[in-house]
């Protein structure tokens, strides 16, 4: 157990410092045993809103950590985190657009900027791999697909949109399985929210992924969706927040946490 | 959870008492919260090879208890249980065929038969009930349909042959959850074994089941298949077993025991 929660936090610290450096690294699974969240940076007039909608939308938005207003370290998340610099690649949005992709915030950061880092289901592809699991977008080196769907958010304030999910193929005896293990980590979105027909959520075309790549689901295989923290980027988008950053696509932000210490049973 | 008990305990007694009396009571879910057991009565030289055979294969016969050689006592599943009367119907099996189907055993009860009594998943029907989860044979008052499938159990010695599953159709949300809910009771059989296209577990016609009544599955559901309880018969009939004595269809063994007590967590 000492040894896994050193390792990741060397992952983490790692994964961190090629971010700080803007050193291209892999997304996703490449961060083995370290927890990676999806960040949401609010000023501080709307983050009581928004610390709301993530308390009632707990499966899209397991909220792992927030920082006080302008300050930039997440010390629960990692001694030396700096959420200025340590992600790949930022969205700025604007009226809920993304007005530029930067690689650093240094020059927009403000003093009632609020950081929240929300959990990512990422964190257990590995965990489901070590089972004998594909996880086929990592097999194939792209990001996952995920999707905008037709069921809603349980708002709060100005804060409105719909769920989004991420998918991974898998043949049912895996599906069954990975409902199981994802269970255990409510933190990085739990279990799946649906499983099968596309068309009953809301996506028209699974070959059409709102975020991500899209990955080929075989005969004997099924679409499986987990709750994604992709999710306050489109209720960004639908609620035309005037000005917040977030994370870019597969930038997830490397904490220091076990995903094995998060485990709720 | 003394409530629970002793309520478990009339229960399984009640039920027990009627089919003891040959009074036809409703099978599956009315024996709310005890525990049903499938019933499989051998010869003592084949014996250790039949629980040979539920070793090697817990999911379709999670054993719950076996007798001595000649007694038709099971005092762990019920102080009065008297195996030979306590179920409603019973088939004699010779060389793998159903000779008969008698009320009760007294007749051609011998000395050197050994009862098995393997968990059934009709337990935790009422445990998916209690959280919202509708489980169609039960509202519609059939038995749920069961397939012989593609799919070979694990051979011990003369038994081999192939998987029974029971199927309930589900939506995509209930059929996540009833897999979180089943995987705690291994000893009914705990989570299912397949979602999704029955073609893929060697079932050709949903609409043809091998026991029960037929279930319609609609657009917006899956079938989803546990391992079941009849795999035995399934066995029985493949190896052709020159003597032995199954349940009858639906008329699984109540026990006393209290299923909500036999979760792994």
């Amino acid at each position: 157990m000492a040894d896994q929660l050193i390792s990741s936090i060397d992952a983490g610290r790692a994964a961190r410092l090629l971010a700080r450096q803007n050193v291209k690294s892999a997304p996703g699974g490449s961060t083995a045993g370290c927890v990676l969240g999806n960040v949401v940076i609010m000023p501080e007039i709307v983050a009581g809103e928004f610390l709301q909608f993530c308390m009632r939308n707990p499966q899209p938005c397991p909220l792992l950590a927030f920082s006080s207003p302008g300050v930039p370290r997440l010390p629960d998340l990692g001694a030396d985190l700096d959420i200025r610099t340590d992600i790949m690649r930022y969205r700025i949005w604007r009226d809920g657009e993304v007005a530029a992709e930067v690689s650093d915030i240094l020059d927009v950061w403000r003093d009632d900027l609020v950081t929240f880092v929300l959990g990512c289901s990422f964190s257990f592809d590995h965990l489901l791999m070590q089972e004998g699991i594909p996880v086929r977008y990592i097999e194939e080196g792209t990001a996952a697909p995920a999707y905008i769907t037709s069921l809603p958010t349980n708002p709060a304030g100005r804060f409105r949109g719909p769920l989004v999910v991420a998918m991974r193929p898998l043949v049912a005896a895996h599906a069954i399985r990975a409902i199981q293990i994802s269970s255990r980590y409510p933190s990085a979105h739990g279990a799946p929210i649906h499983i099968g027909s596309p068309d009953l959520i809301g996506i028209d075309d699974l070959e059409k992924p709102d975020f991500g790549a899209s990955l080929t689901v075989k005969d004997d295989e099924l679409p499986v969706f987990w709750a994604c923290g992709a999710t306050p980027q489109a209720v960004i988008a639908a609620s035309k927040i005037p000005f917040c950053i977030t994370h870019g696509a597969t930038a997830m932000l490397a904490t220091d946490l076990s995903i094995n210490k998060m485990a709720i049973l």
